[in-house]
């Protein structure tokens, strides 16, 4: 059987360096564990942008639809901030979402014991804190038209449109009641059904499928401002969040934060099975490119390795593969192993990017 | 000149019980500080269709646009979750907000120093804690059109409409940089303009109106999910934020939680000046119905009583008996007076909702 093919778009800012750290779990996968990965990069973002004057060149998309699954870094910086719409860096990571139709956003927020003093809440809000945010990727005001700035009489007027299709909803919350029986078995949909349609359809399609098909997974619904209230009283509460493309920006970023310690969450986005059984797949670290502290070795590669960990379970159903790393990122972070953002008051041993990734490589 | 007029509309669930709690303070006031109120009482939400078919009556609607106020105290409840879209509780207060016009809701959230210990978050992050949250109210896509719920090919499809116009964007605006003035002199602004051109118009009007006519005030712009990560993570680096209705949904319903105490919080909803020169207002407390507890005096009528206090000062220009109000709140609160939502592991001498506004009363 061929080499399982990953294709690295390290991006911009920290990216590059976050996955230098990535590259020495892959080779020590090869070296120790016999598992060796047909690996390519690419560009995306900023740098993209820089190359090509497109943050996502036709050839890099047509690559990442080919590979088994896509490992991206970040993309963004300031350089870029006053570049047309169109060619933002986002629109590479927008585009590559869309094209390999990655509609289930898998964003877990776990909270590591031995970083739990870090977040800005109470510890026993957040102890042993897992929770599993599913978030429509694909649709929803992100990509509804029409959607622009006109001009009505003498003003201009900003204009998204919100919209969701019966089998745009389905499948993702098929998605989230099968990762849901493989947790705690709960799902809470969220949306704004008291005031917008889209709502009103998002829960009937939801309540449909789980009648239909998933029964045995408990469902609940809640109005999306009463699930950011929530996720910040007791998020204990959830087990699996199901909600659309803008709500769960907000809401997985919130619940990321709750942890303390973005620098450590990783992220999956899964599309259709292709022709070998495997899902499309892009799996990224939930922080952003960091260009403050870019180039200076600060930076946490954590989120990057523990998404590179998520493509060993969920592309390459080699979930062993993926505990043996989660379990040394653990280990780690027991003895006390810290970058300069998970540096608290109880103190530890202070390393750069690179030690980080060797430390963990050794913990393997 | 002809004593201010106020009307009541105390709505579902708990509302009736906290508003009978604003009463005992409209009347001490009539009685101690010479100040009588033309107070009218009606219907909205549930109790209204209960009587009349509609969730707001149209002679109720023109009660509410001949007062100096509106005093509201909540909407909802189990009994009307099957009801159609067109007639749920929550469509009186949308036609309210959207016929009067009230396009700028000011939400404060605040920490009271007597229930820092009640947040989820930890005390030092939460203390002293003052932010105010200026959400646009009656336009985006709880308004726009196209909305619906239509069938294409053989699935239906939810659709709802982000719409502003730069003039609606302006006004919310330059009512968060007055605000601003007259506090911290700060306001971040949240949107999405790395995806949605509305967001991309709403950063850029808020920049204009700040550069034309509120240069001195601080501006900063923040993606609205990075915005729900820093008020997660450090609430107090803000001062004024201004955002459109949808985040502002989510994101002061979060900044309410952040102080833990729900039951504490009021809102004031601002329109443009009448011929008299107050502003069109509703004043609300930004808990709900909370029908799980309703009729069984255990409500907090504070933010019931504080958005009263608001009333006071912006649509009365009686801000010396704003602070008297909240003063005596700040005593009692002081003083452990609880009710059960208040009751923490500290203690303190627990209280019914009518218990707790005869304290207040007592203590102005
Ligand atoms: C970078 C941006 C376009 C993106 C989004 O809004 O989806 C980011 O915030 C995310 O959550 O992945
Ligand atoms: C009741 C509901 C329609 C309302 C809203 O979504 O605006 C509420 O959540 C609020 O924030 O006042």
């Amino acid at each position: 059987m061929a080499n399982p093919s990953l294709l690295i778009l390290a991006g911009d800012g920290i990216g590059p360096e976050v996955m230098a750290e990535v590259k020495k779990i892959i080779a020590w996968m090869g070296d120790k564990r016999g598992v060796t990965f047909d690996v390519s990069e690419d560009l995306v973002g900023g740098c993209a942008y820089d190359a090509h004057g497109t943050p996502l060149h036709d050839d890099t998309m047509a690559k990442a639809q080919a590979v088994d699954a896509v490992l991206l870094g970040a993309v963004g910086g300031p350089k870029y901030d006053t570049l047309d719409f169109s060619v933002k860096p986002e629109r590479g990571l927008l585009r590559l979402r869309k094209e390999m139709d990655l509609y289930s956003n898998l964003r877990p927020a776990q909270c590591f014991d031995a970083l739990a003093d870090f977040s800005s809440l109470k510890q026993d809000v957040i102890a042993g804190l897992d929770i599993m945010i599913v978030r429509e990727l694909t649709s929803g005001v992100y990509f509804g038209e029409p959607r622009g700035i006109f001009t009505e009489g003498n003003e201009r007027v900003g204009i998204n449109t919100q919209r969701y299709t019966e089998s745009e909803i389905a499948r993702v919350a098929r998605s989230a009641f099968e990762l849901a029986r493989k947790r705690g078995n709960k799902v809470c949909s969220m949306e704004k059904a008291n005031v917008m349609e889209s709502g009103i359809l998002w829960r009937q399609v939801v309540q449909e499928i789980h009648d239909k098909e998933y029964a045995d997974v408990e469902l609940s619904h809640m109005y999306a401002d009463a699930g950011a209230m929530q996720l910040t009283r007791w998020p204990k509460q959830f087990d699996v969040i199901v909600t659309d493309n803008l709500f769960g920006d907000l809401l997985s970023d919130l619940a990321a934060m709750l942890t303390g310690s973005l620098g450590m969450l990783p992220s999956a986005s899964l599309g259709a099975p292709m022709a070998n059984g495997r899902p499309k797949a892009l799996y990224e670290p939930v922080h952003g490119s960091a260009p403050d502290i870019a180039g200076q070795g600060k930076a946490n590669p954590i989120a990057c390795i523990l998404s590179f960990a998520m493509a060993l379970r969920y592309s390459f159903d080699m979930g062993d593969e993926a505990t043996r790393v989660e379990s040394a990122v653990e280990k780690v972070l027991a003895d006390g192993v810290r970058t300069a953002d998970l540096m608290g008051p109880a103190g530890g041993t202070p390393v750069s990017t690179s030690q980080m990734g060797d430390a963990i490589v050794a913990a393997l």
